[in-house]
């Protein structure tokens, strides 16, 4: 098989981004990982679409097909072809005949999708990368954002049980624009934890346009998506953003703020 | 809609462990951040497994359904039933009917599954908990592990080009039995991650049995379901592991470690 491990990208772009530190901020240039939609195709079929950071494509696909039981062996993978698109990759996958007519069979017994962004998404076609325009107003006037993020990062921990107890979970909280913590749900899964604290928002009733959700974990591109559909105006991070996330929240209008310290934070404008 | 949130667990169970510092070796209880299959049924119809934290269901139920637009609005969510298995839980969600009808027609257009864990799993009756057992002999002798770590953790650094480059990724090593680490894949995804890294093992025909992975990331479910696929003897990680990755990796045999420093580490036994 013919490797074009070359033809990989770096794997971040550049972003233009403010620093705000204390009352300062800066504008400037910041690498931030890619995160890009890459279909997976075997034999023709298209089979799953998963996030990735476009490097090491074919290793990527190999790994896949092995690791998720789809061929028997790395030799009953003929060929791995990289297409890229516009804002996508596809990846061609040709497999030895037995293993694709099994996973033919396998796929007749499976349908579904699932809650982590565009895992369970069979195609490229079927992605929503065009979230509506929140209708929420900003949540602060120029300076306000950033003594709200101190108060929100000053007040998760207390919150966190579960992270105290076993060190391994997300946490995701509701604060007011103020940035007071009211609310925070914990779990394995960041998307599972926003669902939670969206679950539990609904349930009382709470006006999701006039405050934040503050994460502990990185700003990935499911989070902007599932704050979208709530509009939601501001969503802050502990960690780094991706580009998809960046991207989605400028066309849904939701501020991005990430690397939430007390001192300071990185707005993506 | 009537809430039982009492009925929710804990989230975290206890677990025996032994805790490696330099050349000691102590026996131990920890608590371990529970993941469990979720089953989210809709009006009877099987939709989506997630691996979730058992806490807080009925508003996870509730979330996700807004956040992934299944439903329009939450007054359209009439009833969420808890039903607790031996090993998993069921969200039996009832739905307006006109949110039924679009899912159905939604579902249609769909089918697929998913590289991360469950994700895109259907139903309980399609999950692949019962790994087989690796083939591949153990790796260390007695307290031949901890150094080996040590190694591993100290030279993992100078590979993490992205993380330099952005914070916002997760890497996958290679390592020799003596904790030389021999390749380095990073990734927005810690299992594309892993992916990447055994896909280029694959490729350049590494004996996979005569090494372990290091991974900067949680150890959670999906990692050691695909290490158990390649037949890797070890999994080692720098953060913390869930009930089902321990569970999973004494099932097929995997010496599983997390919490990995330059002086010690956590041994799940």
């Amino acid at each position: 098989m013919k490797l074009d491990l070359d033809s990989d990208k770096a794997g971040f772009q550049e972003r233009p981004i403010t620093r705000h530190q204390g009352a300062q901020a800066r504008s400037l240039v910041d690498a931030v990982v890619e995160e890009v939609p890459v279909a997976l195709v075997f034999n023709g079929l298209s089979h799953a679409v998963m996030m990735v950071t476009p490097r090491d494509l074919q290793p990527f696909a190999m790994g896949f097909a092995l690791t998720e039981g789809l061929v028997a062996k790395a030799s009953d993978i003929f060929d791995i072809e990289v297409r890229e698109h516009a804002r996508s990759f596809e990846l061609d996958i040709t497999i030895a005949t037995g293993d694709f007519v099994q996973l033919k069979q396998q796929r007749r017994s499976m349908a579904g999708r699932s809650g982590c962004g565009v895992c369970g998404v069979e195609s490229l076609a079927l992605l929503d990368l065009q979230p509506e325009r929140i209708v929420a107003a900003p949540l602060h006037a120029d300076g306000g954002m950033q003594p709200a993020i101190a108060i929100a990062v000053s007040q998760l921990g207390q919150y966190q049980d579960l992270m105290r107890a076993t060190g391994g979970v997300h946490a995701a909280a509701w604060c007011d624009a103020s940035g007071n913590v009211l609310r925070v749900c914990e779990d394995v899964g960041r998307h599972n934890a926003l669902d939670k604290l969206i679950g539990h928002l609904a349930l009382e009733g709470v006006d999701m346009q006039r405050g934040f959700v503050f994460m502990s974990s990185r700003a990935s591109y499911e989070l902007v998506r599932k704050a979208a559909r709530m509009h939601i105006p501001m969503l802050a991070t502990i960690s780094a953003p991706s580009t998809l996330a960046i991207d989605i929240a400028i066309e849904a209008g939701i501020k991005l703020v990430s690397f939430c310290r007390q001192d300071g934070c990185v707005e993506y404008t």
